[in-house]
């Protein structure tokens, strides 16, 4: 069975070819920058990596590039759109009505639309693609997995807001999280590699980062909350942050609720405290004497740190914590901070261990650690392709 | 030495005379609805009790009319204000610039009065009350204990936010914690008490309610940050909540600024989960079947239990909790909430100790419980008195 998953944002679209149940990679790419005269397209397959520069206005014609590549008669991997059963897109926002991936019909399709105020940078795109899909690959089933499905087993006491109850009954405030596909991805191989895996931390640092406290198998609480923007500190983005001083900026520094917006959303994290925003560059000028930079990691840290204590009150104890994502993956300085000081927890990082480089599932805490510390790297797009198997078989 | 207290608000002025070192009340009492027809003013000594309405224009013929009783003929207490040795003024803001109390002189209220935009509800009638006291005890020391002082060790890692670098350096917006008189207080009857107490939480539940965590008697994080809105739930305001959800009920909801400002600080919180703003009217509604009580109570203790596991990470360790003021005093319902299920950092509370009442410090854990759990009534004013004669002495 041969799944093309989508992940369309504003500007760009990734995609991959995977052939199913064997979850085999048949090809990849993406295309950034639509809407410019030098648009970014890229198209790989085991045999041939094509990457090129050209104007491609909007996200149909990219579609129909990928498309026309697909069916190519030198680099093609598929004769026909036909062969292609079913498309996954990924889709940001699926309010409080999608728990589950979705087979889209034009119901799901007005219900995403209502969801655009929620996600107003993400759910458009998200719905460009699926229209654009619909008529590129016109016999295959178009599938939705939302990004905060996982979390919608959050029990009300973590996702309630203490703010008026109309807020949340008639205006839908309340905690929907993110990054889900990828704490239920890494969630469950934890469990398949783990013998105890009844209370576990997932922590997804990448671009946007985020933690979720998961109990057998479903998330109870997370970081993110109604939107993108609090919890821990992000590349941009600044996490928790007292809402006093926004209206403090606001009424008497003067500035616009949406120059704060934008302040916190982009100038934020570890850009505002370091002037840098890669955390390569971050820590490399931390080791060289930069106290901002080690302060900001510093600060990083410890605000993981303090979730995990308060997910090991949520979940009454806890058996393994996940390092995942880009940084959570790759970043050895950044496990090691989050994991000083935390004996108490049952916590105990093997130093070693910690920066061995693999692309495989490792465990790298100390035989004697009660907690196991994991590092899983991550794969949305595989997981969309097993949920969309999943629904589909 | 007799120091009086001034707890000076916008409306209200509450006092005690106390004779130091023997701590003993000689005089309380309050005015309130200064500047209406129908202020209230109360005096109570060891003898009389006087309680009467009657007009109070402003703070300055209200502290004139307790000067005048405490010198009266019939109830008064002492023959002169000159036998008043000094006063003590309960200051909330003392931003980075006051980490401890402080005598009283023109360039401290200078300092004084540039934080009156940090905490505009409150430094400016605290500054009034100091004019005032002035005038009337013009003999007397006037000293300044500050809201803010106890947590002002906070490491930089706790009290700086993940926002551009210049909004602290230029604009102070950092945490800068309050209730510091109460977790000062009762952290160190607490260490009287206990036989390890080099990591404490005390747990603040009044009408505002905050948690403090204390290492070796220094402050180390704490939940309200740089304004009195955030951390905990409280009666009428929300403590944490997501900020995109308050640009979003400014850009999509129509709100004014304003407007979200007083709903998360007014109408929020324990209101605005129930419609009532007073605990004892939510646990007994809850114990009736009203669903929405029980919830907010259950919301309310969750929070608090997360802020327990967080700062048991930040302490690295955990020797007792302490619940202190109104509701922490007075709630065994909120008390037993709180420490349900939170065996993993060894606090098993005894529900038969949780349940007596009395107005001494008492231990409520069961014997075996690995940290201490204990009710100390806090005593804002005694403490105020202490750091006073401290000072002078």
């Amino acid at each position: 069975m041969k799944i093309v998953i989508i992940n369309s944002g504003s500007s760009s679209i990734k995609y991959q070819l995977i052939e199913m149940p064997s979850k085999e990679i048949i090809c990849s790419g993406m295309i950034d920058r639509i809407g410019l005269e030098t648009s970014n397209l890229s198209y790989v397959t085991k045999t041939d990596k094509i990457e090129k520069t050209i104007p491609i206005p909007n996200h149909k014609k990219g579609l129909k590039k990928i498309a026309a590549l697909l069916m190519d008669e030198k680099v093609g991997v598929i004769k026909s759109t036909n062969e292609i059963y079913a498309v996954g897109h990924r889709v940001v926002h699926g309010g409080s009505d999608f728990s589950n991936t979705t087979i889209i019909d034009a119901e799901v399709k007005d219900r995403i639309k209502q969801l655009f105020e929620l996600a107003p940078l993400h759910n458009p795109a998200n719905f460009e693609g699926i229209v654009v899909a619909e008529e590129i690959f016109e016999s295959a089933k178009q599938v939705a997995v939302f990004d905060t499905a996982f979390h919608q087993t959050l029990p009300v006491e973590a996702y309630k807001y203490a703010i008026p109850n109309f807020l949340l009954t008639e205006n839908k405030i309340r905690v929907y999280g993110f990054h889900g596909t990828s704490h239920k991805y890494v969630s469950e191989q934890a469990k398949a590699y783990l013998e105890k895996s009844s209370k576990i931390i997932t922590i997804h640092l990448g671009n946007g980062c985020s933690m979720a406290a998961i109990k057998d198998g479903k998330s109870i609480d997370t970081t993110l909350g109604f939107g993108p923007m609090n919890g821990l500190i992000m590349g941009t983005r600044s996490g928790d942050v007292d809402q006093s001083a926004i209206f403090y900026m606001v009424n008497s520094l003067g500035y616009t609720v949406n120059e704060v917006s934008t302040m916190l959303n982009k100038q934020s994290g570890m850009l505002g405290l370091t002037g840098f925003s890669d955390l390569r560059d971050i820590e490399s000028n931390a080791a060289q004497g930069n106290k901002e930079c080690q302060l900001a990691l510093d600060m990083n840290a410890y605000r993981i740190r303090k979730y995990i204590g308060s997910y090991v009150a949520a979940l009454g104890g806890l058996d393994a914590i996940i390092f995942t994502a880009g940084i959570g993956e790759n970043s050895s300085f950044i496990r090691k901070l989050v994991c000083t000081d935390m004996e108490f927890f049952g916590i105990e990082l093997d130093n070693g261990k910690n920066e061995i480089r693999s692309k495989e599932i490792r465990e790298i805490n100390l035989p004697q650690s009660k907690a196991k510390i994991l590092v899983i790297p991550t794969n949305e797009e595989i997981e969309i392709a097993n949920q969309v198997f999943e629904l589909l078989s």
